[in-house]
């Protein structure tokens, strides 16, 4: 089901900042950048290996991973898993009784669709399914 | 110099309950497992693609991870990256200034070379360095 660890998304309070920090301490290069309106921030994808590093600034405060910020200040947010086929994935999650944020995918940063599990249902961590649109799979 | 993302780390309270709870979510096979008394935890490496998530089970209150669980309940505790060369990524972070944990390599698990960055040097993210024992490179 799960093909690899896709991303870890890290909420960042100046992407900027963050972008420089990260290209200076590892000289990750920056792959895309995108305001995804929906999920309230301005989200980069840094390029390590065949994963991601997605660095998440939130376009105000009343967003999710504005009050990620605010509760737990800046650090990593979720760790994401490529699928191949995210509607078989969310289907057995959801028959293994485990709590999901988003019943059906949404449509993620390059065209992914994505969808959360609560973080209750994995002890904690917030976890992302995603199924990579076919260009970036 | 970094390769990929080697694993993320998942502090957990209960690691029987956590390996059921991954097991029956995702299918991840345990792949390693093992008390790393330096680091205070009893540590599992599940398998996902080519990287690992590892469930970190502090064997104590007055350890790294028993801290971590007290201050921030069970979750997402740091990201690990796959290096080839851990003597010259240390190298090049220090002449870059950034605050590290460990000056030099200390032996993880699986007989890796491991070592971490200060949270406060990536804005948060507690980020460990693996240069993996050759038979697991």
């Amino acid at each position: 089901m799960v093909q690899r660890i896709d991303h870890i998304g890290v909420a960042v309070r100046d992407m900027d900042e963050a972008l420089g920090l990260y290209d200076r301490a590892f000289g990750f290069a920056l792959q895309h950048r995108e305001v995804v309106e929906e999920q309230g921030v301005d989200a980069a994808l840094l390029e390590v290996g065949d994963g991601h590093v997605e660095l998440l600034c939130p376009l105000g405060p009343e967003t999710p991973v504005g009050r990620h910020l605010e509760r737990r200040g800046p650090g990593i947010h979720h760790v994401a898993y490529a699928v191949d086929d995210i509607d078989a994935a969310l289907e057995h999650l959801r028959a293994g009784g485990l709590r999901l944020i988003d019943e059906r995918p949404r449509i993620g940063i390059r065209n992914s669709r994505v969808a959360f599990l609560h973080p209750a249902a994995l002890d904690g961590v917030l976890t992302e399914l995603v199924e990579p649109a076919q260009e970036h799979a």
